[in-house]
Order: structure tokens, then C-alpha cells, then sequence
């Protein structure tokens, strides 16, 4: 292969991303100017969070413009670098494109080497110990003060940043319920993950009574990544100063147009609560604590990982529709193919 | 006079309260009990929170019974006690119910003994320096960490916390834009108070356009008395990790059965924003610090205090109803009527 694969938004998404508001061209492989460098890249991370750069509109990022290439994180290995702190060979993450090739240079979005432990998988560190394992733990830990005793809920239970929140609070000495999608996802986060209770949302109107039901004086701390009717109903099932961490909102994210209304917000007044949103970025200096303790979780066999791996760059959109229907478990990746090194 | 005259509830409130939703009865006036003090009740504190006691639902107070007597803060003086504490004479504040005579006792909720400075008026110890301005001075300073050279948004801002808010923000040496109902009430905080801008939310259907305009990057702190429409608009227009302090939701008072739907809460994400809710009682602790600068800046002429007075027990329901129409500007008291000092 001679040339770059590159993944392009043709038509902006309406709704859940369909296959064909993405294109595939192939243009020249770049060449590294002065201070840059250029990566082969290993692994897409998909991410919830790129679907608001699929409509054309401002949000913290710019949006993608039609023709452009999907911007996404990678993570890949340097092939030709013009900057001394990056050697060939050497395995970075960054905020890249979906594309065979990406140019980097010390201004790149969240760009950091890799240093993989022992036979740890260079994919987890783009999942449970990239951006979804550290987002869950800063996120319990700087925003939510998280303690012994604590009763936590987070919804998303069963995917990326859900997985590691409960197990991550498991470690801490609280008591954890997910709000999940599917009785198979519910199976998977009390059996696997070790989650004490799972709840079932499409099988119950009222998310807020089944909380209560198995811990009748409700959430210390609820990590919400969905917003709308989960987070509605949440606000009636909160203690008094409790804590509400907002990560996410996907289930907005593919209506953002038309975004589920809140009515229970008086909830903050009446039980003092404290909603807080937070990005990681802002929190790069508790980065490594949460790496640290998520390397030796792993490595001890306390926090399991469960990854959603698509390979073939060519199978990009498929796999992105896939995760935003709310179909996946665990860290969605996609695995480029590499037939330079078959 | 030696009867007690209660304002009952004789119908659930539905919308903004009617003064048919009130009776009015004669009992006789009680006898203090062993360890209970009986008070002649000077001033009733009109407050918005009182409406979510109207309708027999639950809160963080129970609901008042229909025929029950409505329960309000006032402030009264001792006049028979069989509390060492409490002498016959002394002036106290505690939440007692509408009528001529309350008794109390050690356990009485908000209960305090006012020790009224030099000629400061009886009343400003139920505003200004009672619950309203101590709430102002506790959200900036301690949910908000407020600090010179940021920008405050306050709504209901000629009403009797949020007027206090504006002016402490002052003090603090703060840019401060009041949102309010009537170009009346923006003159009153713009000349009387001091704010830098007022913007009537009734004649823009854009009050986050609006805060752009005088403030282009947004506020730091939005003191929230209202929620509903203007919260979800002041949701555009905060600052990345700026604090929303929710002190009330008005909006939301008359029509709890279906309150106003907020539908920007992503912007907790994008902005990482912190929404928090308090309640004064949790912050007992702050209050004398509180108590000790209001009176200090009153004093001075630093903060400046305006009540809505209305003379009599009879004209409380209509005192009431005329608050929680929003027409009011500054702190609603009623002042009883004392036949028997006459």
C-alpha cells in the first residue's frame, strides 16, 4: 500500500450516523514537515463525543465540514519523524483522523507516548487505560469525591467509561448499580463486572423507584453519561448533597435538534445537589494517579476490560452507527488492517 | 383583642395562589408549655418557598394540611416564657405560622434569638439581614467562591435575595448584570443598587444574546432564583467551568405539575459547568459571618434595602398572592396589626 485511506463525512448526520454519511478516498501519504512526525495508525477509538462534529455545528470542537476527514483519536506507531522526542517505532496517542496515516506534531490534542506494561494489549490503552479508564476514575475521584460506603449509579453501565466507573467504585468500597439497555448487558455488568445491581431501562418507565427499591435512600453519586430521561429520573433518586458527575449525554447526541427536556431540575434545590460537568483534558494532571491504579487493577485481574474490536478502516462507519445505536458493549475500536506488514 | 387570629388553607393552590385559597379563623391564644415560650408576632417573612407547602405534596418540608394554619417565618417578641433561654421581651425569628401568637421551644426550625444594631429596623432582620440577604452572602461566597473582576448574573433581581446578591457581588468588585421583569425594576437596580446592566427578560426572547452583548465572555456565576426559561438561556451564556448557584426556581412554583423544561444541560458537558443547590440551614455556620458584613455594608450605605410592607393579618393572602405574581420588588413582609399596643 502505497497510498492513505482516509474515512470523510459526505453528509451530515441526522439521527443515529448512518453508513452512508461517510465516504473512503485515498490520497497521497504526507510527508513530515520541520518538528512533525508521521504515525501508521494501529487503532480508531470511537467515541461518543465525535458524533457533535458530524452536524456542522460549534461545539468545544469545531465541527467536521463535508469533504473533511473524520476527526477522531488514534492511536499509531511513528514510521518517519522530523522531532527528536519522537522516535520511529515509538507508540503515541492522539487526536487524529480516521486514516491510514496521520502527521503529528507537539501541538497534536492529547498527545502522548505509550509505554504498554508487560503483555498489557496497546488497545487498552485507548479504552479502559486511555481516555474512558482515566475519564471514569478523575471523574469519581476529582468530581465526585468518592468514598467508602458510597452508593453509586452510572448508566452506560456496560459500555467504555460505565464498565470502569462501577468497577473502578467496586474497588473503592461502594455499592454499584448500572443503568443499562439490555438484560444480556445487565448479565454481563453483575457477573463479570461485579456490579451489585443492574437495571434494565427499556424494561421499566421508572428508573428512579427501581433505584430506590434496592437502595431506598438513593445515589451518593450517580455518573451520568446519557442525560435526558435517565438523568430525569435520577434527579428524584439522589441523597440530600449528593453528587451528580456529568460525562456524557448521548442520548442527545443524536438529537440534538430536538434534546430530551429536563423537568426535574427543582431536585437540585430541594436535595442540594451538585451537578458537575467535567472533560479530561482540563484534568491532565490527574492523568497519571488514574493510569497507575488502572494499570495495577487490570494487571491484578480486579477490573476486567471488554473491548468491541472492528477491523478493516474500510468498516469505520459501520462500526461508529454500530456504537451510536446503543448496540456495544465495552470499548469500541476499530483495528486498521496493515497489509504492509502481511 | 385576646383571641388568635390563623390564616388557614382552605383550597390547594393551582397556579399562582389566589386569596380564596386562604381563610382566616379565631382560637384561643395558647399557653406556653413547660420548656415552650409563646411570641406576639410582629412580621411574617413572605417567601417563595412557602408555595411548594400550597399544594398537599410533598417537599422538603411536609405539605400544609387544608385547614391547617399556614406555615411562614416570622419574627415576634417573647411575651410569656417557661424557657431560661427566651425572656419575655426578647425578639426572635423562627418558622413559626401565619397568626397573632406562635409558640415555640428549643426544637422550633430556624429558631434565633435577633439582637437588633443601633436603629436598624426590626423588619431588615427577616431580609436583608434575615434569610434572603444571609442566602445571598452563602451562595457567592461559599457554592460560588466568588472573586474580584468576575461577572455575576442574578435573576429576580429586584426581588429580596437577588437585590442583596447584586450588591454584595458589587462589594466584591464584581461586573453585575440583574435580569428582571419590568424596565421599573431595571432602573431600580441600575441606579438605586448599583448593577452595571439590567436586562428585561419580557421584552427579549433571547437573554443569553443579551448577556453576550455587555458580556461577551459570559458569566462566571449565575445566581439562579428563577430556573426555567432564564436558566436555560443563562446555560448559553456561562463561562467554561463557570458556577450556576441554584437558590430557587420560581418559574417552576406555580406549575409544579409541569414545570418549565430545560433542554440546554449539555452545556454542563461542553462548559463543564458546576449547577449546585443549597438550602440556608445546612450553612448555619456561615450565617455570622454573613449577618456581621451585611450589616456592616447597611450601615454604611454600601447595601442598600427595600421592602414591599403590607399592614395587617387579614391582607397576608392578598400580600402572598401579589408576591408569587412577581409584581413585588425587594423583600414582602407583612406587618401585623397590634391592637393591644395601641
Amino acid at each position: 500500500m502505497t497510498m492513505n485511506r482516509q474515512i470523510t463525512l459526505v453528509s451530515h448526520a441526522v439521527g443515529e450516523p448512518k453508513v452512508d454519511n461517510f465516504g473512503m478516498i485515498e490520497t497521497a501519504i504526507p510527508e513530515p514537515g520541520a518538528g512533525e512526525f508521521l504515525i501508521r495508525n494501529l487503532y480508531f477509538s470511537l467515541e461518543p463525543a465525535i458524533r457533535g462534529w458530524l452536524e456542522g455545528k460549534e461545539s468545544y470542537f469545531p465541527p467536521i465540514p463535508l469533504g473533511g476527514v473524520v476527526r477522531g483519536p488514534s492511536v499509531g506507531k511513528v514510521v518517519k519523524s522530523n522531532n527528536p522526542k519522537y522516535k520511529v517505532g515509538d507508540i503515541v496517542f492522539a487526536l487524529n483522523h480516521w486514516e491510514d496515516y496521520s502527521i503529528c506534531d507537539d501541538n497534536s490534542i492529547l498527545l502522548q507516548t505509550l509505554h504498554p506494561k508487560g503483555d498489557t494489549p496497546v488497545s487498552y490503552y485507548i479504552g479502559a487505560l486511555g481516555g474512558s479508564g482515566t475519564t471514569a476514575y478523575v471523574g469519581l475521584h476529582t468530581i465526585g469525591n468518592i468514598q467508602p460506603g458510597m452508593t453509586v449509579v452510572v448508566s452506560a453501565a456496560a459500555g467504555a467509561t460505565g464498565s470502569i466507573v462501577g468497577q473502578v467504585a467496586k474497588q473503592r468500597g461502594c455499592t454499584v448499580i448500572g443503568i443499562v439497555g439490555s438484560d444480556d448487558k445487565g448479565e454481563l455488568i453483575t457477573k463479570e463486572f461485579g456490579f451489585d445491581h443492574a437495571i434494565n431501562y427499556k424494561k421499566t418507565p421508572g428508573i428512579a423507584a427501581e433505584v430506590l427499591k434496592v437502595a431506598p435512600e438513593g445515589a451518593d453519586i450517580y455518573y451520568d453519561n446519557v442525560g435526558g430521561h435517565t438523568l430525569n429520573e435520577m434527579l428524584l433518586a439522589m441523597k440530600v448533597q449528593g453528587v451528580i458527575i456529568c460525562c456524557g449525554m448521548i442520548a442527545d447526541y443524536n438529537r440534538t435538534d430536538n434534546p430530551n427536556p429536563i423537568t426535574n431540575l427543582w431536585q437540585v434545590v430541594a436535595r442540594q445537589l451538585r451537578m458537575q460537568g467535567f472533560l479530561l483534558h482540563y484534568y491532565a494532571d490527574k492523568v497519571p494517579e488514574a493510569l497507575e491504579m488502572l494499570e495495577k487493577w487490570i494487571a491484578e485481574g480486579k477490573v476486567k476490560v471488554i473491548e468491541h474490536i472492528t477491523k478493516g478502516i474500510a468498516n469505520t462507519p459501520a462500526a461508529y452507527s454500530e456504537l451510536m445505536s446503543g448496540k456495544t458493549t465495552g470499548k469500541a475500536l476499530v483495528e486498521l488492517d496493515l497489509p504492509e506488514e502481511a
